[in-house]
Order: structure tokens, then sequence, then C-alpha cells
């Protein structure tokens, strides 16, 4: 086979065999196809697309060029967001599925730019390990039911190789290339069961709810015909998901739903991905799901599961019970309201953009994070707020100089006539 | 400047400023910008094109990486082809324009794939040098207005890099390429008189008249934005140029055409060509300069150039007068008629693959080239023949099996209810 007509084949739209797509990956792999061909038919599947079976073949062929988790666990589960601003999400649901019987197995990855990862959210919890070896992480499943590892560098290593290539070479935004980059490893990760959280909005990838439909629909398809019982659900990033953006400011507030102090819009987002999580296990109808989920929370046996989870993993379990012990900042800012305003919404990605300036992200891979960062919202869209009321608050331990920072958060603010002045508190 | 934001831009339609192109190529030209991120770039220019703004730019940026040649002469007029089959107008071109008194410096290319090249040719007049200093090509244009020069590597090392990445990810086929590839070469040689001949059909880079009109007209403004004379013609490829395909094969038709001994099409448009330079060059009206023209070939003026340009460049002049002395192929095939047949048109693209095969050509740079080999038709679109009749000879030194190119020399004539046996001779 030869790069260039495969290049030229996608070039005019023509799809390619799975044969094709195979030898593809497989040589790119290897090192035998250059970085140049390759960028070359990514930029090309940018503007053409691929065929949904080119998108299967292309998902198979990432997930077989490394290893495929095999866990000794009858039924295990996994869920996967595409990447949201404040997204605590699993840190909330895992515990309760695994409190209502489902074996809750994340495999998940660092944050990058705007968007944070739970991987790096757990390591705010003082000793809290996720490079787990296979045994250890089989081992506190059986023990808790859920556990978060780390991405292993034997998974999937053709994406994480194209992954850097595309991030070089601005082919990220593409559907069909989203879609096998995701399910290549969550096959290679092997779970029974798959929920898939595809966001859309200021705040995700996919910045058009019809975008977000069409990954998640592809997904849910490629889940299914590989033999999963897999759902996709499509959810708006247009606010942040719940109050706290940044690392240990996420754990708090997780916590906080698991202690059953909190409701509101997480929590409901909570019990309805929890409530998916079990239907898809055949635990029952929607209402009993939905039950079982908020008894998995009103009870306390999801919170009592992420204590020994985070015990099981090298964690100070005694964060559920006290969030204080967790990283706090040094540095605090409020942004007021300048008068009288009601909020409309929020620049949700320019928010995880200023939680990045204040140091609770990475920019690049090697970069590190100050743990205690991030933002507090005390708005959210709908309220009215008066002159000098607090819209949002800033933490930072590295970054002392709020003023860069401050104009941002003020400028991600939509609402009506806002005319803010920023006095240091 | 970040080159994943100018991916970005291109890949969006956002047009680029001069200095994001100057920096994009002085980038890749010095090593910095890795191959990936320039094929990438390269790809989603084929998909959405460029300005003519950014055409101009991105020539000029192309030129400006190397040297631009400066010669002692007060007008130069240099001629182009985006690349035929069978064409030798250069050869003939150039000593007609002399004799009429327009100095024409040549920078030449080698051929590759289905074209020919015009240093090539040359060589195949033994001794013929083409690699001469800049002092020696403006030596013999002072002596003869006449001369031949191959490529220098100074001039425009952006081009010959980026036409290797091209070459290798599929994305030659690109009109604003080409004219930058073209143009910053042309602007680097530095001529006063730029004649462009844009080919298109069969066998030609341009494939439908209105490629090849689009890529003649801006050719011609960027042409005449650099303050150039510069006029751009548009010539159809679905024949061959001249009856003779083939190094020594297109030498020997070239002097024939010098001595007066043939008319015909090839005889019309280099008449044609060189009283567009005549005019570019200010000599008289079109009639003028088509007498001009017909009268540096019959007076045998033309010919004497072209016969001291030989001497000066090392080759033996003698050939202008027995081109039995040009290198005689070992083994001949004649492609007859099976029967009865009106010749409707040839796949010109094709034959000249046929003479690639018998080994006319190059597949890589530096495959050797049989001088020798080639094609010299028998008939042309709109002939009458009769079975037996020869439709075209097939001649190699270096290969002496001639099934494939016979089989393909077949597949090449579109006729009437064809149906041809392959008698050896």
């Amino acid at each position: 086979m030869n790069a260039v007509d495969l290049i030229n084949k996608t070039k005019k739209s023509v799809p390619l065999t799975d044969g094709e797509i195979k030898w593809l990956i497989d040589s790119y792999t290897a090192g035998e196809l250059p970085d140049y061909q390759m960028s070359a038919w990514l930029m090309a599947v940018c503007f053409n697309g691929l065929t949904d079976d080119e998108t299967l073949a292309l998902t198979y062929a990432m997930r077989d060029s490394g290893d495929i988790m095999c866990l000794d666990i009858p039924m295990t589960a996994d869920k996967h967001s595409t990447g949201g601003v404040g997204d605590k999400t699993s840190l909330i649901i895992g515990p309760a599925a695994a409190a209502c019987g489902v074996c809750m197995a994340k495999m998940s990855g660092r944050g990058l730019g705007h968007t944070g990862g739970t991987i790096d959210k757990l390591e705010s919890i003082k000793g809290f390990r996720t490079d787990l070896c296979v045994q250890e992480f089989e081992d506190i499943l059986h023990k808790t039911g859920f556990s978060v590892i780390s991405q292993s560098d034997s998974l999937c290593p053709a994406d994480k190789k194209i992954y850097a290539l595309r991030n070089a070479t601005g082919t990220v935004n593409s559907i069909p290339l989203i879609c096998a980059s995701i399910m290549s490893k969550k096959l290679a990760t092997n779970a029974d069961i798959l929920l898939l959280d595809v966001k859309y909005g200021s705040g995700a990838f996919m910045k058009s709810r019809s975008d977000a439909e069409r990954l998640a629909d592809i997904m849910e398809r490629i889940g299914r015909t590989a033999g999963k019982k897999c759902k996709a659900v499509v959810t708006d990033m247009d606010e942040p998901l719940g109050k706290n953006i940044g690392n240990a400011l996420e754990v708090e507030e997780a916590i906080n739903i698991l202690r059953g102090n909190e409701r509101g819009r997480l929590y409901e987002i909570c019990i309805g991905l929890t409530a998916d999580i079990l239907e898809l296990a055949g635990k029952g109808s929607r209402i009993e799901c939905v039950a079982m989920a908020e008894n998995a929370i009103s009870s306390g046996a999801a919170l009592e599961i992420f204590r020994r989870t985070i015990e099981l993993q090298g964690g100070d379990p005694a964060v559920c019970g006290d969030t204080s012990l967790l990283p706090h900042s040094r540095f605090t800012y409020r942004v007021r309201a300048a008068r009288d305003m009601k909020i409309l919404g929020f620049d949700t990605e320019e928010l995880g953009m200023v939680s990045l300036l204040l140091g609770a992200g990475r920019i690049g891979m090697d970069d590190r994070i100050d743990m205690s960062a991030g933002i507090v919202m005390s708005a959210q869209p709908g309220d009215y707020i008066v002159a000098g009321d607090t819209i949002m608050t800033l933490y930072s331990t590295i970054c002392s100089d709020f003023s860069e920072a401050a104009v941002r958060a003020v400028n991600a603010v939509r609402s009506e006539k806002i005319n803010c002045h920023i006095p240091l508190t």
C-alpha cells in the first residue's frame, strides 16, 4: 500500500477499506509512516469526514495498537465525558453506582487546556495514587466497587501518538477523529457498560448541540457494534457543572454532594447519569433506578464507598468528613457586581481559561498544577444580584496578581448592562 | 507566531497576512517548522485555496528564500510550460526569438513521471552541458541570444523543499500552490519577459480548460504585479505536441522544424508562441511578429543560433545537419491497426507513461534515462487508417520486451471500433 494513494482517496471522499485504515494506523504506530503523511491525511479527514464504517475501522485499528484490559470481574461500567469545566460528576456517579451494585472501573486522563481531568482532581487528596497496576485496580474494585486508574501507556499507543500530532497540526476538531480517539480507549479499557457524556456549548469541544448529537450518535453505535451496553447522553456546558472549578475545590463540592448537603443542577445531573448506568446494567425501570441512585446518596452509602476507595488508593480518607484537609489557597479575590444586574450566562470556556491562569490546569503535559487554585461561583444564570455582591471568587496559591484573571473573569459574565469595577478585597 | 493558529486560520478560510505567510515559509525553509505542520497547512490550502493576495505573498516568500538572478543584459525573456508530453517548443521558440533580437535566457528543470524536461532533451546531444555558472550563461546569451541553464539549487530552496513534501502528501493538485511554485522560480530567474504556457487535457496537470484558465489568469496577474511583461496562454494537451515523444526523438523533431522541413500543428504553435514573446518585447504588431517568427525559421537564422548555442554549451553542433548523430535505439516495435479505423484521439498521459516505461523518463529524481527511447506517432486525431497501418512506433535501447508498453500504447488510442492485434515487426 502507498500512503499518497490513501491520502488522495480521502481527499476525494473515496472511502478507505478496513485493511487500508489498519495499514495506515499500524504503519504510523510502528514509525514507518512519517508524521507529515499522517497529518496530511488527518487534515483531509477534517474536511471530508469519514463514513461510519471507516470510523469503526479506525477505532478498532487504534484499539488494537496496544493491550486490551481484561478484569476478572463479571460486569464493569465506565463513564466518559468529552471534557468540561467544573465536571466532577465521575467522583459522585462512581461511588453512587457502586453503592447500587454496579462496579465502576474508571480509567481517566489528566486535564489539558481549559478542561480538567479526574486524575488531577483526585490527586488533590493528599497521598492519592492513580498509577495502579491492573492487579491493584482489580483488588480495589472487588472491595469497594469503585476505582480510578490513570491511563496506561500500553493501551492505545496509536491514539497517544495521533492525539499529539492532531494537537500540533490543527486537526483536533473532527467528529470521526474525536470519536475514534475516545472509543478506542474505551474499548481497550473493555468495560461491559459504557456511559458517554458528550458536552456542548462554550466550555466544550463541541460548540453546537447538533454536533454533540452527531458525535454521541456515532459513539453509541460504535460501542454497541463492539458488543457493549452503551448509552451516549448530550449535556449543556454553557455554564460550569456545579459551583466550583479547580481540583481541590471540585473534590470539596463532590464530597458535599455525597454527604447530601447540596442539591440543585449538579445533584440532578449526577442522579440522572447514575440511573443511566443502573438501567444499562438491568437494575430496574427508570423510576426504580433514579430511586436507587437517590438512596445511595441519602443513605451515605456512596460517601462510604468514596471514603474506602480513597483509603485503598493511598489517600487521606478524613477529607470525606472534613474538607478543610484539602489544599487551601493562599490568595483570594472576589469578583463583585459593579451595579444591579441580571446574570444571563457565562462563557464557560473563558472561566476554564481563568482557572488555568490561576494555576489549576496545565498548558503543556509537563506543567505543574496548583491544586488549591480555581473559582467558586456565587451566582448562576437567571440570578438577580445587587451592586457589590460577589459573582465569583478566585483562588490561587502560586498566583498573587489577579489583575489579568479578574478582567477575564468579568468578561466571561454575560449580564444585562454589567459595568463592573474590580475592588481588591 | 504559532503554526497551529495559522493552520486553523487557513482551515477556516481566514486569510493569512503577508507576514504570516512569510513566517511560515521562512520557518519551514530554516527547518524550524516541522514537515507535519507544513503538510497539514498544504492540505488545508488544497481544500480552501488561497486568496490572490495570499498567493502573491506565498510566491514572494518562496522567491526570497534564495538567490535572485541578475544578468548584465538589458532585456531577457523566459518561457515556462506546465509540463506536457512531447513538448519540445522551447527548443524551437528560444532560437527563433533570439533570431528576432529577443534574448532567451531559459532556466529549465528535468522531467519527472510522464512529462519530459528540456534539460534532459538537450542532454541527448552528445557533450551538451546545462550545469553552467551564471557567467557562462551570460556569455552565451551575449554571443547567440539563446541559452538553457539547469535550475540552480540556490534559487528558491523553499520551493524545492515544499515540492518534495507536496509530492509525498497528496497536496500537488492545488492551483495556488502550483502557481506559487512556478512563479517563485520564474521571479527568481528574473527575466523581464515571461511567457507562460498552461497546458490542459489528459496529458497535463490541469485536466480541464477552466482550471488551466484560472491558473493562467493568476500567474499572469502575479507576473505583472511583480513588474514583468507577462502573458499566459492556455494550450490543449489532448494530443502530444508534435509527432515525437522522448529525448533524442524530440531534439530530432525540433531540428526538422528549425530546418523548415516540417509544418503542421507543432510549427504553428511555435510561431504563435514566438510571436507572443516578440509582442511582449514590443517588436511590432501581431502580424509583424508572426512574420518575423516565420522568417527566423525559413531564413535558417534560428537553426544557426541553435547550432552555435549547442557548440558553446559543449554539444556536438553537427546534429543540426545530421540528426542521425543523435542516440538511436536498439529495439523498435510498430503498433499497427488491427482493422480499418478512424483515430478519435489519444490518452496523452498514458502515452507519456508508455514513453516512461520504454526508458525515456524517470520515476525517481535519481533514475537514469535512455536518451534513445520514446514514441513516434504515425497517425493523428481525425486520420482514417487501414488494417496493418502503423499507428505509432516504440523505441528503446534498455527495454527489449515491448509487451506491456504495446498493450498500454494500444489502450491509449481512442478510435472507432479498434480491435488491434500486436504483431512483432
